[in-house]
């Protein structure tokens, strides 16, 4: 795997939100993205953000319990894999986040944060898309015409995309 | 919540293991510990520590088809909570896990890892229990006469065990 393909270590890690409306395919679209860029030698980070209530251990398990009892930070952990539950005293931005817990990755990508100020593809699904409203939208994924100013990208069009991306956010 | 009660920032977090044979009450000890501690305004960070092959995130969610994909640290957050999933690519040890992942807090206890060197304290539950087989054992937790030279406690005997932690790893 090639590492640190970004020639240098940059103060802030790149960040991109895939946004879009519910069932338009927005995960579908960061799979096939981290796949590709994966394929590039970036290392990939990630994050699904939601406007939810939600659990985000398993009600019952050991990790679920130490949290319930007052842990801050809950690991579960094995020599393969980990997992890191925790409540938010105070919600972090992608960039803090990515400081504390990205270490490694050369970009982050963000499914969800359409209000972020962070640079964005719409995902429009089958949709017609009005481009004034999100902030910093940079491109589109459409298999619609669509009326915009903003770059039109068909939804399997992933290294045309990537290669978007890495011009207009990597570089 | 008062914060820092220990007086100087520590170069490390200290540690402590809680171990003992399945269902020996492990959890119960820990939560206990949590709960105690927390009352005493120590931030407590934990880690449930596993040797079984398992899988962090619930196949099927949009955090675990982003790390499928290949996503090296794959996020699932709200504003009120998150969960960080990934597979190592080489394990760490307490000590790195608490550098990179547990900020702010003051302690982090350890349900299992009976083999590390960090210091312990044994479950023995109904069992008799030889105080060599692990290494540095601090104290006992039994409701039975143990022929040890370990400091024996009862289960219920939270306060105590709090105190002895804070004379002899926390001080």
């Amino acid at each position: 795997m090639k590492k640190n393909r970004l020639e240098k270590k940059r103060s802030k890690t790149p960040i991109l939100c895939v946004v879009g409306s519910s069932n338009s395919g927005k995960t579908n679209l960061v799979e096939e993205l981290i796949k590709e860029l994966s394929k590039k030698g970036y290392q990939v980070g990630s994050i699904k953000h939601t406007h939810h209530k939600f659990e985000p251990d398993r009600p019952g398990k050991d990790s679920w319990r130490h949290r319930k009892a007052g842990s801050k930070i809950s690991m579960i952990c094995s020599r393969r894999a980990f997992a890191i539950f925790s409540d938010w005293e105070q919600e972090l931005s992608v960039e803090e986040i990515g400081s504390r817990f990205f270490h490694d990755v050369d970009l982050i990508l963000v499914e969800g944060y359409k209000n972020s100020r962070y640079p964005k593809i719409v995902v429009a699904g089958k949709n017609r898309w009005d481009p004034t409203q999100w902030n910093n939208v940079k491109a589109m994924v459409s298999n619609q015409t669509q009326k915009t100013e903003v770059v039109v990208f068909k939804p399997r069009e992933i290294k045309k995309i990537v290669q978007y991306f890495e011009e207009e956010i990597l570089a």
